[in-house]
């Protein structure tokens, strides 16, 4: 595993000019919204995602299928395409290294497909507190109810919470001064595995990442009601095939729904 | 393959609600900068963007490995993330595809790792003709003369001309109406592939792609002085490993000064 923080080297000598000519991070190349439209964080969002990352940051995207988004495993490099797989995770990379250039940023991309929390707690060493993550990202919960729901695992609601918490205080506990990205479990009816009879008790799950997310004083996802409100632009199957994975536009989707609620 | 328009169902409720309502394309949904700041393109950046593809286009991306990204060849389905590999044509169909999501675009990655443009030419008919563009994107350039200098291909800047310029008239004699973008060939130096003796003579090939461009009416994407400048911000290994195939954020990179040419 290839944990260097110095394989993407700064430069120096530009960072000073850009310094000295007085313009920070933001201004002098900014996020998408800058490039495509030279407004800078009118509204100070841009400046929020900026500042919200620290120079020489490792962050890292934990969850089931939707962060794996089919990623290479036998390296399992960071930065590197391969190991990110076709997903959110690539593209909010992708992005923020493009903006933030001259932070020296590393990300990594932990998912595997198929994971419930209990599974990411058995690979929760090496897979999150040996690589030292200053940001971590949590998308976990439609596995925990979708494979109780088919027969497949013998899971709950209260199972759920209580490891998850229990994932979330050894974390803490292990790296004090982390910061969390809890990211809300979505769905949407009307699509190839989802139907209305899915909301209520998915919805008890989706509680329980919130309350974690209160508890832990983790950045929230609200990405339930990002895809809700997309499917009054376009049909639930647009954003999602099976109302669990997301397509292409369901993932640019995740990757502003994720930006956008850094804070 | 699939070629069918109408695998993503529009939502004309929506789509009536929202001129009832006032808002065009660009106000209700906007590109990533709406989403992250508000600004919904002072400069009129976005709404140029927005106006550039209308309701049911077929886009093509064509081109070599830059292009190809990885991409799942067995199926090769159209808004289709496996089928789009992880490069710059990703990055753009995902975005245009959450950002455009009502007018029902359908995005087709057909680059192939090594190609040269005589071979872009031995499969035009199934791989772009077929297909039906309104749109197609096209970079190639960069092995005609990587190949011809290690020894495995005997093209001129010549040859690479009078290819391209029969692509692109047989392109139009059978598609009348397509808009063509032509991406410039780009490498960096100070990488583990490219070295300072490239630029003299692989800029002869630049110089080609660029005269096409004019002669052909297409909208030139300037990927040269987009990875110059980038490598003034971080060295060009962190936008380019081998000066040559895009890292990440050389893939970001490139999907936002793509967008930024269209006119």
């Amino acid at each position: 595993m290839d944990k260097s923080k110095s394989r993407h080297i700064t430069n120096p000598a530009r960072r000073t000019f850009l310094k000295q000519a007085g313009m920070g991070a933001a201004a002098s190349m900014g996020l998408w919204p800058a490039v495509l439209t030279s407004c800078t964080g009118a509204d100070g969002k841009n400046s929020k995602i900026v500042k919200y990352f620290s120079e020489g940051d490792v962050i890292l995207f934990q969850g089931d299928s939707i962060t794996d988004a089919g990623r290479d495993k036998n390296q399992q490099l960071p930065n590197h395409a391969r190991s990110f797989g076709m997903g959110y995770a690539y593209i909010l990379a992708a992005g923020l290294m493009k903006d933030l250039a001259d932070k020296d940023l590393t990300f990594y991309n932990r998912g595997i497909s198929g994971n419930k929390v209990y599974q990411l707690a058995e690979r929760w060493q090496e897979d999150c507190l040996d690589l030292k993550p200053d940001i971590l990202s949590i998308l976990i919960g439609v596995n925990d109810y979708w494979h109780m729901r088919n027969g497949r695992y013998d899971g709950t609601p209260e199972v759920y919470e209580e490891d998850y918490r229990e994932l979330l205080n050894r974390t803490k506990s292990e790296l004090p001064d982390i910061k969390l990205v809890i990211c809300e479990p979505f769905v949407l009816t009307g699509t190839s595995a989802v139907d209305e009879y899915w909301l209520e008790p998915f919805g008890e799950y989706q509680e329980i990442a919130s309350k974690l997310a209160g508890e832990f004083d983790a950045t929230w996802v609200p990405f339930q009601k990002a895809f809700t409100e997309a499917a009054g632009i376009a049909p639930p199957v647009y954003w999602t095939h099976d109302g669990v994975h997301p397509s292409m536009p369901g993932c640019q989707l995740m990757a502003e729904t994720w930006l956008n609620a850094l804070d």
